[in-house]
């Protein structure tokens, strides 16, 4: 184990609406009953400044192009680490954090296009080779956008879909390509969800527990 | 020449207060007066977008971390690049642009001590290899700060002295170094110093009229 680092470090994923937050709250209580300190936080949030950059990414009065988004969302993560992550990890803290670096694979590779060698890069640039010790991929289907029709829906929704559609399968992909990724099917109760994912992190807590 | 990119590029870098915006005014009268179409920006300004970000960069509420504001100007760069610069380049208009990749290197590197590969390496991300054809460094000696002893500044007066004293050596090497790239003696007056800028640029011009 790294001296510099006794704390666990968990990152929740998923698309939109997957369970991420509620998850992550469960799993923060979960860690706590266990008697080890917890900082939750989230990407591309986290810390004022990230609250801020957060702002100019959604405001959509500006027509952002996607490699300037994923610096932006670079930027934000190199605070957010540099801020949270890593001084939380050296005290011994565990990290709940909802999206980190497989969000960007997922968003700005598979659902914008951007190469995953370039995003891989950057992700190592703004992290400093800082990686998650487990990372769980909440999967669920677009249920939304499924009830309905392609040939009904108009030119925007079918984009949008097709756009989810990229970002849900990048997801599934990575899931079994990347080291310490898990997916969990998170189409189950919220309970159940939970338990599935509490299973995965238990297997960490020796090692987290040994740290403290 | 490149037929997706008949316009010339020129870059006027120099610390604050050197005179860039001046002299830029001064330069993109002297190209129309040629003749020239021009188009007339600014980093890391320019777009409605790279504005925001510049609040952000720019708001003494936020305690950014270096690499972070390094991706910060490399996610403005990116859309700058995108929506003013190649658009510009590509239908054969000048462009004089105050500040790009130079200044990274020189207040990024130089000033706050990023390693320099790592900032080329964004550069070339972020602009995707556009290079100007010149980049006119104008040199100012640090007057104000110079005037007072390094013995009676305070602590905060003395380091971000030293921090300008190590942008300005960077600026001055670079201009050594960087192919394209020439060093102008700023504190002449204005008409002398556009005078030497003019110099430089009248060299570029038959490529350029050529394209039009």
């Amino acid at each position: 184990m790294n001296p510099s680092r006794p704390g666990t470090f968990i990152v929740l994923e998923g698309p939109d609406r997957s369970g991420k937050s509620t998850q992550a709250a469960l799993l923060v209580k979960a860690l706590r009953e266990a008697g080890l300190p917890v900082v939750h936080t989230r990407e591309p949030g986290g810390t004022r400044f990230a609250e801020a950059i957060r702002r100019v990414v959604l405001d959509p009065a500006h027509e952002v192009v996607p490699l300037a988004e994923l610096l932006l969302y670079e930027a934000s993560r190199a605070q957010h680490t540099d801020e949270v992550l890593r001084p939380a990890l050296a005290r011994g803290t565990a990290v709940v954090c909802e999206r980190y670096t497989l969000a960007t694979l997922a968003y700005q590779g598979a659902g914008r296009g951007l190469p995953f060698p370039l995003i891989r890069r950057l992700n190592r640039i703004a992290t400093g080779g800082l990686n998650p010790d487990l990372t769980v991929v909440l999967d669920v289907p677009d249920r939304e956008f499924h009830r309905r029709s392609l040939g009904t829906a108009d030119r925007l929704e079918r984009e949008s879909r097709r756009f989810r559609d990229r970002v849900r399968e990048g997801y599934r992909r990575f899931a079994q390509s990347e080291p310490r990724t898990a997916l969990v099917d998170a189409t189950r109760s919220v309970p159940e969800v939970h338990a599935a994912i509490w299973e995965r992190v238990e297997r960490l807590l020796p090692r987290a527990k040994a740290a403290a």
